[in-house]
């Protein structure tokens, strides 16, 4: 059975991570926190627990990883009770960037090794995979997986520091670029960000019976929402947060630096523009907010005012550009009469396979997602806010099928800057000369190729303008800018010029 | 493996159906077409084609049918080159109200008879099925399937008349209560709807490269347009309507009447209210336009004045209530500040199998569909509009929800009327008893059981001001008022008292 | 997944029947007994079991039915704890001859008819098929599957006698042909075999606990030794026997005459040759005594003296010809010295699959079912002893790797007639053209088709001399002569001439 | 679904491997030897092939490894085209002796190391597991199996030697026990036999159509015959061959030994006893001819003279004892009237998963597998001949069936001594307590425990003048002995004393 992926021709977040701590349902937790961070890699999910084998007196690990969405992958609920038992686990939504989609590049990666059981689950991506895999391999190391994850088991297995958490603490050290981690070992959860803090991790609670709490750390807040934990702090950059059997019962965490001297901290951007959900906090605010602002911003820079004079329909592309849009819509109406619509129905019942042979697979498989709703857009001069364009291939074949309801014109308004440059630190865009904003000079040019009657884009300055600044904090613009925060190991001429 | 379905507590429409006729990709047309119409059935889909047995010179017909959505039942591509072959087809997604949900009550039902292929595929509900079924097995007839759908089978081959058409006008005329029909038979594609019209079924055709047309029926226009098809015009009431090879050369289609004198029709209201996806079009108008009339409406009925003077946040349940919420919210702005956000962000995951054990199983269930967003709800007074509540579930989970983010007021507006009676003509509504609105004595009752400040339902009144009224046509509206247009042969106590 | 069945060339028996009446683990019983039957079909299995809904005073029928093999097909544990329940059930392995090998005809079938509940299971073929069928539809009868077996559901369903046993009686004097049925309603187990006998048909009962019996009905006894049943006796030809709730009580069973006039017997002389097993009485004797009574009068009508004079090595096909080639070794042995040998190891793991591309394919599948001894074959002068040549492809490629171990001749004998005619009462014969017999004059011209130097069958003279011949008993040899004991309705020239 | 393995109660041999060089369709031919040793391992199968990738001028390694028959874990013939491509390949079938039986722990294990790619397949048994994994664990080594085959692996690449050959002398150096080994190289096939050759293993080669010929090792060479292989010779004990892309030109294999002096060899004696095919060649020798001298001493040893001088019936059970019950009749007859008969008829179709509930689990499994043929047995003394007897409770089981077909005598005569000791080499007998000849003191307790009438095991000295003595060799007894050639790190006190 040949499956074809459906391309959203977005940028693609790599990966959530969830642990849980101290909960006799763990893994069951893990699941929700899972399901609600699905838009972050729908490829393969797992989880691992570690639980009590009391009859031997020692601690084991449970495993379940598979290729599909989580509600695929944990569908028989008999897993929960019989298979990842015990009160800690760690869990994992891949979207690949690196490695290859094998089914043994599934995380969580859990090993033994001499200090016992550890398992690791990774969001990011390492920027000196090959000279590292390259050193250990020399050393004997055999890899089971084509991943930069991997790399940190090997780190940990080969360090010479007495306990688990310097063992840590080293490999961290010596892994270079963009880590949020969960580690499990058999008596505390290890939560990291790297020292730049590129992806988002935070830390909740849940509330048990007996007063007490379990402890959950999750890529995005709305993890938290699913299970009824309240949001604790996020992990700060360059902090490594231990929690254990003392921190149930004292509430207490254990937190350490990576590397001594803390750097300025590069969250990824694009994280509030688009990868994260409008109903979670990341790095401490509100995406909501943040990109109601993006919205607002780009009312203010680049409004549109029909020709006719008549007044402007703003509609969104559901769901990730709803909340923009609004910001859009209201400040619009500060220069010119506008009205919101749901203009484009998306379909929910799109998946992960939709088979469309022929030349005009991609038009359907867009209209297969969104279907326009003519009486809103016929006769109109219509806006259609987005976050982001990439490829321009979907936006291109989203403005076909809204022409085809004969609006009178079509504006186009994204909520960021021209995409220019690959990530190297978790995002999954195209290589370089696939991203429509390097084919063309100018909007104007890209606005043409995509058949708009209009296209602007968000400044670099309005977009920083957008988002939070707190001390110590800057981003990572990368992909608008090509100014790479953190060294990358091997750039070819390709990805970047 | 245990599979919970998700239910959304909200009156489940029964089935789509689709038909082709004169297009080499019949049955891939078909399948897109189904696909648009997921929201219909989301229990299983089928697709019969028919295809020349050249080196017989013969015709035969092919199938495949499964449990699943449509994605999932056609996910080889291979099915439309080498099983589902031949130029016309038939299609079906199930969901069941009669029946139970065994496998071989999957449609369409092939048969072949003593005059060859015929293949059906039903919308609707029969109400005489008991005696007609009784009837027909003492006369020797093997049923294979639990469901009404199968009497036109028998009905169709026990028919003395010579040919296949006045077989298909007996069988009609025999059996009572809603259909939409598509049947296939070697060299015609054959449309009906019953007497009274209560489901929609409309006819598009498809220009082909050679400049002729093929043809496709859908239960709604959302299926015309993922195919290219244009619009022609809805089959009527108590119409049959015959495609065949004349009709591919001169676009002329035969039309005959069921029974002699065309009754006044009775439109399922509820396909306006929440059945149909708001950008079809059926029984001739656009889905979208009655939608923001009923939204409107209910502005001026029941608009939502905050008991502090501030003012109104007005959110929909996503996303079928979206279009009816932008017209509420407008209307209401005439009488009070008033403003639309996007309050509720819908999960795009979640599937069939939700696991959730426990007591909390529901609460879980609504919270991995919706999550607030908290900063929009936070300190507002909140107007959540909706199209229906059925037993008051899952409202009351997702008020909870929503008050868990501390609006100061929550207000409730439906845009119909509350439900006390069941269909008999294929909505699957629960039983009587379990109707919310039977268990209080007014809207206030209900109200405070669901726990909002206050509720309003849209009245009869203003719902049939809403919807169109064109010639000869009127509506069922029997969910709301128990007055049933077509005679229904068992009714339980239970059922309607 | 491309799966290629494992042809053996050999006639295939079709199907094998059982029933079960009185056991509180009836489903259980049956599924022990189908494995034990498991040589006669090896395509598709099914089970049939009728059960008291209790809540409703009523009864039920549940069913399991698939492809593969009897252990795979019923590889859940459950089905017989929780879906094959009650006290009573029929089962079915199915070779398929008539119908295609579509899902729709897997046996048994089960109908639910004006009278109530009626399941059956057929092993046989009809001969009167296309005509009945052609009258039936064009009552308005709807056929499911394609088979022959469906007849009977329906002549049963239309007959116009008051209870079931005469509905059945009349359905048996309509249908013509070979027929050994089971057949259960919601009080009985009802057994029968055609007016002819063709196929066998034996009668069992299993001692229970409280010092009662239940009742089983297999095509042979060694369905019986595997539930510890003890025979009672063989069906008679043209005998309906009843076994119900009055037999549990009393050992008595009601015993009828399908036509007035009961001819003489017919019974299928293949059984013995090759179907059935070794360790099973069929007709009221054991296989294993013919068996080798064939052998014996093999060795004496055509033993092996070898040209050098030496020792004749005595090989069987194992495990098919075992008992005959012994038979034929001791009898040889007294014409010259012989020893009997295991000279081919057959592998046990062989299934329904296996790959093998190419031209050479037939060799490959014969050598990874068959490899030779080479130090028991290697200068010596081998015979080969086997119970019928088909089409001769197996025996020729077993020739040639018995060849490759350098005996010095190699002698064949069967222990049957050569085929030369199609069997129209249920075995899968290859047509007249495919059989190895019709295209040479002689055993001397086939010898040197197959390979070997010198090769003699059995003759029909010797064949009858083998079996028993109780009063009113004879046989069909049809596939040897060409007399067809029942009129056959089509019967095409390339069939028979 | 719970699958029931059906436990023979016999000693399980632990493993099949293969190794295929310089063939175009390397993995179908690895496929087919595989399915000739099926009866070595049924619980999973893999292969690893390796192949040119040209477009990047580099080799690359390909897999698949399931549970399940080779037919079954290979049913897909598109695997050879498209996924195991290459002219190398190896090939493994799995019986757990170490390690789970987690899918983790399926055999080959590829890796790819410093120096490229390298995979082994194991049959055997290491006996310094435990020290080594620590060790290597404390140097930093992660384990992906718990399989002591893995320890090759880091061995491996941990040896500072500086090319493959030399770092695979050093690791089996290392290693200690019993192992025959196939390990492919980007260029070579290397096979081993560790000092001792406690497993056999064997070099055959194909002639191609171009007149060179291609290589195949193989456990058993029934794996040859299947391929159409020529037998070239056997692999020494303390051998390492190495088969290369010079070989392939000129047929010289290069040669070393593991140790410097080469020990008397210690073939493992159980091989000729019941683990390989009888139409195999192991250690140069034929299996039949062995297998069948066996019968002979016995017959020599313990003849069977029934107490009322009747003849003797001597019945085998099939098909492991088929060619020692000969040898055992014949030499029977030199004392007694003596016939050799068919006397339990063995099914073809017992998988590994029979359901068979409740206490009589056992008898309803044996009864599945073998029916005896009552006509044979009623009234005769029947003597059975086995080549073993581990725990008793098969042997038990049959000796009821047997006796409930009303023999006047059951005798029992086993063609090895009494098996006493685990084996740590390799095979799979349960613990020395769960031994029936641990229970007993002498075979007349043992005969009378399994119900039989006598019972006499082959001695030690006549099973030593059974076997073939070549210079140099010698036979490991331990498990009738205790006396282990090689030394075993751990053996418990439970398992020894």
């Amino acid at each position: 059975m040949i499956k074809h992926k459906f391309d959203e021709d977005k940028a693609h977040p790599n990966c959530a991570v969830v642990g849980v701590f101290g909960h006799e349902k763990a893994s069951l937790v893990t699941y929700y926190a899972l399901h609600a961070l699905q838009h972050r890699g729908q490829e393969a999910a797992g989880i691992v627990s570690i639980y009590d084998e009391i009859e031997k007196n020692r601690k084991r690990y449970a495993y379940t990883r598979d290729e599909g969405l989580v509600l695929d992958v944990f569908s028989d609920p008999k897993l929960f009770d019989e298979v990842l038992i015990g009160d800690s686990a760690i869990g994992h939504n891949r979207y690949s960037t690196t490695g290859s989609s094998s089914k043994a590049n599934i995380q969580p990666f859990p090993m033994i090794y001499h200090n016992g059981i550890l398992a690791v689950a990774h969001n990011g991506n390492l920027t000196n995979t090959i000279s590292l895999r390259k050193k250990l391999q020399e050393e004997g190391a055999i890899f089971q997986t084509t991943t930069d994850t991997e790399l940190f088991l090997h780190l940990i297995a080969r360090s010479k520091e007495p306990n688990k958490i310097d063992q840590i603490k080293e490999a961290l050290r010596i892994a270079r670029g963009a880590y949020s981690l969960c580690m499990l070992i058999e008596d505390a959860l290890i939560i990291a960000r790297d020292p730049h803090g590129v992806r988002p991790m935070n830390i909740g609670r849940i509330k048990l019976e007996n007063g007490k709490y379990a402890y959950i750390a999750a890529s995005e807040t709305c993890a938290f929402d699913i299970v009824d934990a309240e949001y604790v702090r996020s992990v700060k950059h360059n902090e490594i947060v231990v929690i254990d059997r003392n921190t149930l019962e004292t509430g207490e965490m254990q937190s350490f630096n990576i590397i001594a001297d803390t750097p300025i901290a590069r969250h990824c951007i694009f994280e509030y523009i688009y990868f994260s959900r409008p109903d979670s906090y990341i790095f401490g605010h509100s995406v909501d907010k943040v990109r109601r602002k993006l919205g607002k911003n780009l009312g203010i820079e680049s409004p549109v005012i029909p020709s006719d004079g008549n007044k402007a329909t703003v509609i969104s592309v559901p769901d990730s550009g709803n909340t923009a849009t609004l910001g859009f819509a209201r400040k619009n109406a500060d220069s010119h009469p506008t009205v919101f619509e749901i203009g484009l129905i998306r379909s929910h019942y799109i998946g992960r396979t939709f088979i469309a042979p022929g030349q005009e697979s991609r038009n359907f498989k867009v209209k297969a997602k969104f279907n326009p709703v003519r009486g809103i857009i016929e006769g109109r001069n219509v806006v259609i806010v987005d976050d982001s364009i990439v490829r321009g291939t979907t936006t291109k074949s989203l403005i076909k099928i809204i022409r085809a309801c004969n609006p009178k014109e079509i504006h186009c308004r994204i909520t960021s800057p021209p995409i220019k440059f690959p990530c190297f630190y978790g995002m999954d865009f195209p290589s370089k000369k696939e991203l429509i904003a390097n084919d063309y000079n100018d909007e104007f040019g890209i606005g043409q190729a995509i058949g708009v009657d209009s296209l602007h884009y968000l400044s670099e300055e309005a977009l920083l303008e957008s988002v939070p600044h707190d001390e110590g904090i800057d981003y990572c613009t990368a992909c608008f800018t090509g100014n790479y925060p953190i060294p990358v190991e091997q750039i070819s001429k390709t990805d970047t010029e």
